[in-house]
């Protein structure tokens, strides 16, 4: 036993390193509010006006997330930014899928050993992406616990809550014969690491920095998330262009598709439609992984996915692409019993 | 290279066990229900009525907080129940101190190694929780994360939505001579378990099992955090008992109390008021921790603290005593920077 005795400090907990991160990142998180917002960063709980005067029956849409083993490509790549970034968007999709706008996020960031630094680049990654969506970074926390996550590594963590009109929840009822349309994604987002890492990483032996296209192997990887808030809220105002969405997250095509089915159609998509993304080519190759792996696991090159009527399909897919997403029609909706096949 | 190609299992994720962990809770979770709640368990977002028919003027109020390394504790006596209500628990009293009813909450666990039974037992504490609250459990997102997680370690996140009426929002203006009275802990709550930690089973090497009064060390650092909410949503409501309140979470008296605090006013808190609880007394001697950074780092029996007028403080104290609660007065507010001392 020293003859010092403890003290929070000693004991691993740097109170003075988060009190500097919250000071780093306060004029990024104010740059996020709007009028709705009534409280200042520091607060015990951040508020946010409960009146919703555009819609006519509100209903709240909440949920919660983290970005999986993305932390850990960041940790190698010692780059954090993109996570803040990746947790907003992910979420946004996850309530967008219901027909919801965003009104605002909070955020968690938990590692070892805190530094100022870490903290303020997710920060400012969220806050960056919040704004992006129109969407306030409400509130957070910042948590430094050794020996709870391993050396180096950390966990990003978000909630985000929206509101949609009642009457424009989705999904709505999906039918033979409609269309699916598929959204480009930018890479991973954040699904699938646990298994790119062991493939890329421990079976192939690749580097971080290995060139790769243009870039390299980890930028690749950390491309952040893309949000479809902004070019799909406006085809979900008019109405009549999607019956239902499907965020494409862990699960895959595989699951996540079913999700908004009924219990007597079927989605059948077809993979011939697109080019699958290179890095997607190079995971399954390092990996030996089976194609029906790669679809229940990844996105594959389709970051969301919308059912539409067909007769609408044609524009819905011209006015995505003239808005700058790249999207194709890439199967249709079946009779057959609820699920989802690649074919 | 092995013969067989990589799969998600294989890698170290179990979406199976997931699944069956989903399974298993999902009756507590709806137990927690409401005719607020709009959406069943599995759903892409939890769905909660945007109408709040008896504000107002309705503000939500929101907060996300983890439990900190109490999770390591835990994982010393394999239990994980207390976690579920810790995290709950905490995030109530977190919006509380404005003024907030709860109104939903999400929670998030993640882990080196998922096992259903674990994930059960998260879940359900906070089910139980998030009923004594009168708070639906609309959402949860667990993660498995090998490598970023040390073995057998885990953590728990949580994020909570309440609603205040614009004019019953707090702290309103704390004035010199108002009183302080303490509401009692039940232990360490979610706070300074690293120090106590270190204290206990580094230093004094004691045994989580060891017995402690008529308990153990174990179950005393694991009791789970108390809730304020029942005793006090009766006293916000009737208005003029409380002027402002402090949750006594990291940063102990003497961050926490200063947060409700003008610039002109100070907390003069009197330890000689009450009996500091044995678990405090015992992390002190383990560790040596000086006074001053105890009252900084721990609740040292105090969960929350409350700012009275002092013609009100009698009654105030009385009328949480006959609820049940511990209460009494601890200090007072005098004249001078703002701040808090312990004396």
């Amino acid at each position: 036993m020293s003859e010092e005795g403890l003290s929070y400090q000693t004991s691993g907990v740097a109170i003075g390193e988060a009190n500097r991160a919250v000071r780093s990142f306060a004029d990024a998180v104010r740059s996020t509010y709007n009028a709705n917002v009534l409280s200042d960063v520091g607060a015990f709980g951040g508020l946010f006006s409960g009146h919703f005067p555009d819609f006519a029956d509100p209903v709240l849409v909440s949920s919660i997330d983290g970005v999986g083993t993305k932390t850990k490509v960041a940790a190698m790549a010692g780059s954090f930014f993109g996570l803040g970034k990746d947790i907003v968007n992910h979420c946004v999709n996850d309530i967008l899928v219901q027909g919801a706008k965003p009104l605002f996020f909070l955020d968690y960031f938990a590692t070892a050993k805190l530094t100022a630094e870490m903290v303020r680049e997710v920060v400012e990654g969220a806050a960056e992406a919040c704004k992006e969506n129109g969407c306030a970074l409400l509130g957070g926390e910042t948590a430094e616990m050794p020996g709870v996550y391993s050396d180096g590594e950390c966990d990003v963590v978000g909630c985000i809550v929206g509101v949609v009109d009642k009457t424009k929840l989705l999904p709505t009822n999906v039918e033979n014969g409609d269309l699916i349309v598929g959204i480009a994604s930018n890479g991973l987002h954040t699904n699938g690491f646990s298994l790119a890492r062991a493939a890329l990483f421990s079976t192939a032996k690749r580097k971080i920095d290995e060139p790769f296209f243009e870039s390299t192997i980890g930028e690749t990887l950390l491309k952040p998330h893309r949000s479809y808030y902004s070019p799909l809220w406006p085809l979900l105002q008019e109405g009549g262009w999607i019956k239902a969405m499907a965020h494409l997250t862990g699960g895959g095509f595989i699951e996540n598709i079913p999700r908004i089915l009924g219990p007597d159609v079927r989605a059948v998509v077809e993979k011939h439609t697109w080019q699958v993304p290179p890095i997607f080519q190079l995971i399954q190759t390092d990996g030996n992984i089976a194609d029906e792996e790669m679809y229940r696991v990844f996105n594959m090159g389709v970051g969301m996915v919308l059912i539409t009527p067909s007769e609408r399909a044609p524009q819905l897919v011209e006015r995505l692409n003239s808005s700058g997403e790249t999207a194709w029609v890439i199967g249709e909706i079946t009779k057959g019993a609820r699920g989802a096949v690649v074919v």
